[in-house]
């Protein structure tokens, strides 16, 4: 894997002279074509040996590009806002909007890279590891990210070299911390892992780039040429409309009619005397439970979708109603804002994800990638169908930092939705509800109840399931929602 | 200044169900207004005694309203990302937006009503404070934030009575932090401190409003009538396209052709071998003064202004070239986004301030305010009138938390810029840095010299100097800027 970055490459300083001026006014002018197109961000991962001169290079290539469209970003020990969310969060923080380009140091390979090192690491849970950030990388790419994985390298001797060379001034003695002479002393252990890593990563969408790291000029002539020609191929797929290749795999066919929307029984009701003291005892719990010295180590994530005026807004209500309103946050989500286009889609939600001990309520969802996207063709094929397994991962994500997700689709019948959106039109306070969009919807009723299946089908999961409930009658619905999530968290915090 | 409200005012069971529904429906109206006009945000400060209910009525309003668009922060301990930052930046990151509703607990009051509590705490440090505060206001005010305080208040003995109820059952229990009972043992103190804090902070735009605690329904019916009635009445000046009032004191006259920017002497160059080796040793300066332990407890922020094409871009990257990338951000600033429209227009610098250790770039910063929104005729003239101090207390925040704030007016002549805006057209790799706003920009010449001059005389304070370039020679400008920050950084840290 390493061979040939151990070859001792060399750039004479005359051909480093020649070359340098050149490569930089294409890059400049490269840069300021993706920024012009803002299609698609550059995020170049900066990892390999201590020693091997990953930040001078990085420091170089921001001095030979315009520093202004550029983000560099280290990852030391994350913050108390950091540790709070899942391991990715942070780097969701920190990916570069479209246009941009960003240097990751310390990235997620960090951990995975640094386990070689102890003794404790089990081998299983690298692998895990492994799986999950080729999951994120996908993602990544899917959503039209240029992913640069720089790995420099030296041989163990040439570490030696290398370090002992740095330490000789005061200039550059800073540049070899403690840690670097530690993995010079372990490097049979920590080559090893880091093979296995590079070999498990090394993905069509993303492969690995070793580069000599013992050459100052190789190096960088190397790293600045390999960015060039990464972002002037791009730039070309991105003029030619570029469009994510994966092919996707048929539907299953509806055979009969049964599906997991029409065997909801719709006519179960809840007097209005019966709703009363449910209500109350529900409520009652709910606060409890979001109380609960347990809960202080956990978070929830609620998500809400439904039919139109299905009553996800006053259900929401009820349950707001019983907890302490510095606790949760609602998030409507709406059309995305500029900030957010720029960016992949699952990261608008990322943002919003809760610290240990509170409560975000999504009303609609991640899930309208796979729903209103899908149903109104906001987005292709291939992109709405990775969308199921991009969504299970994030929300994995969320459940093994301990955030509890819990997801209710509210249904109600054709005739009943038209009943409520008459409704609506006449009452003064309601007509903010309903829009033209909400006619429109309703006669895509049978593309969308086609969508819910599958939704349903390929994304309740074991510890992030969906709760289908039968909203025809508010009372119903609203006991319902209050009672499966009173018995979630019950069961979460057991 | 408490007396009305420990006169023991009370509401029926009857006048409030009666009077509950037609405020809800008024309320979810004005709210919707709101939401569709996007004119303003509306920020409510919940304060007052322990056990008067302040979080119970919030709960009651979100229940009331539509909370998808309501706010509800409480402020706890700082996390360590807010604790490396100014003061007041977690408020800044929490203001609603335009449009939405947020309510504030434990918000920039809490420090200056609990040092009553404090025997160390020093009178003359609150006074500064409450100035700190009601400078704060005055500024969100007067970018259009509707801002209601609420005092919740009880008597010492009805203080006692509803501690004492609240801890009859375990529903409310908990309500009741070993907190509320420190302070109801130390009434006397924290009144007479509520007491300053209230009459130094009640202002014409945000005048503090005092509730009796003692009843729920009172409370409650109070709450709701004023915060309906603020929104109606901002509603209404919405409408009638409501402008900011305050008169602006006019400016000096020019009596003679004296002025800052004509008394540099552009004259000033240095050759080429001068240069390289100056270059050497500040560059080489400025990397130890960045590595120095003492700057770990510190940060810097960095302002470029200038005539177009004055060389500020290249300048910065003189800078940065010797600096590591992982330390430094370089914000371009451009146009507003979506989301930083909707905020007071200083929303979007606070977002980029550098943690501690940390180093931010702003390549043209919030003085666009005073320079071309002023010019070319952005904002009115009491919006750029009151700027000054308002940029004023920004930095002045900064410097207080430890951050070195450095700003650069980088200037150059009529006829130096004509000869570099040509050269920049004829460039391959410059043609991105000339745009036909540059050509418009020098017809303004003579505004824009008078708005530097205003600027620099208005803003340049003994801890945020500006220091003005002479910039015809760029050799001279970019190690006049290294070197003068250096000595910056160096005094700074003594």
């Amino acid at each position: 894997m390493f061979e040939s970055a151990e070859l001792g490459h060399k750039i004479s300083k005359a051909d480093y002279d020649k070359e340098v001026p050149i490569l930089r006014a294409d890059l400049l002018d490269a840069q300021y074509d993706m920024g012009m197109a803002r299609k698609f961000p550059v995020i170049i991962l900066v990892d390999g040996i201590e020693g091997a001169g990953k930040s001078e290079v990085v420091n170089l290539l921001n001095a030979w590009m315009d520093p202004r469209h550029i983000l560099t970003h280290g990852f030391d020990r994350p913050s108390d806002e950091q540790r709070e969310r899942p391991r990715m969060w942070r780097y969701w923080q920190a990916l570069p909007p479209k246009g941009k380009i960003a240097f990751l140091f310390q990235n997620w390979y960090a951990a995975p890279l640094d386990s070689g090192l102890s003794p404790k690491a089990k081998a299983s849970r690298l692998e895990q590891r492994l799986a999950e950030i080729n999951r994120f990388e996908r993602m990544l790419a899917e959503e039209g990210a240029l992913l640069l994985k720089f790995w420099f390298h030296l041989s163990k001797d040439g570490q030696k070299k290398r370090l002992k060379a740095l330490e000789k001034t005061a200039l550059t003695r800073w540049r070899v911390p403690p840690k670097a002479w530690d993995q010079y002393e372990n490097y049979g252990a920590f080559i090893d892992t880091a093979e296995q890593v590079l070999r498990r990563t090394s993905t069509a969408h993303a492969p690995w780039i070793v580069i000599d790291g013992s050459d100052d000029r190789f190096r960088a002539l190397s790293a600045g040429r390999i960015l060039l020609d990464a972002i002037q191929k791009r730039l070309e797929l991105a003029k030619k409309d570029y469009k994510p290749r994966s092919a996707s795999a048929p539907l299953p066919p509806v055979l009969d009619n049964r599906d997991v929307l029409n065997a909801l029984d719709l006519t179960q009701r809840l007097t209005k005397k019966n709703y009363a003291e449910e209500l109350e005892t529900w409520q009652g719990r709910l606060n409890q439970l979001s109380r609960d010295k347990r809960f202080r180590e956990r978070a929830l994530v609620l998500v809400f979708e439904g039919v139109d005026a299905a009553g996800k807004g006053s259900t929401i209500r009820r349950l707001t109603g019983a907890l302490d309103a510095r606790q949760y946050r609602v998030v409507p989500v709406a059309a995305p804002t500029e900030e957010e286009k720029v960016q992949p889609y699952l990261w608008r939600f990322w943002r919003h994800l809760p610290r240990l001990g509170g409560i975000t309520f999504f009303d609609r969802s991640w899930y309208g990638r796979v729903l209103v996207e899908r149903v109104e063709g906001f987005c292709l094929e291939p992109e709405w169908m990775r969308a199921y397994s991009e969504i299970n991962d994030f929300e994995d994500q969320m459940t093994s930092r301990g955030i509890i997700v819990a997801k209710f689709w509210m249904h109600i019948s054709q005739e009943e939705q038209l009943r409520r959106f008459k409704e609506r039109e006449d009452t003064r306070f309601k007509r903010f509800k309903i829009t033209p969009e909400d006619w429109r919807n309703r006669e895509r009723w049978p593309e969308y109840e086609r969508a819910v299946c599958d939704m349903v089908d390929r994304t309740s999961t074991d510890h992030a399931p969906w709760t289908l409930v039968e909203a025809e009658d508010k009372y119903f619905a609203r006991v319902k929602v209050l009672k499966s999530l009173c018995q979630r968290l019950a069961q979460a915090m057991d």
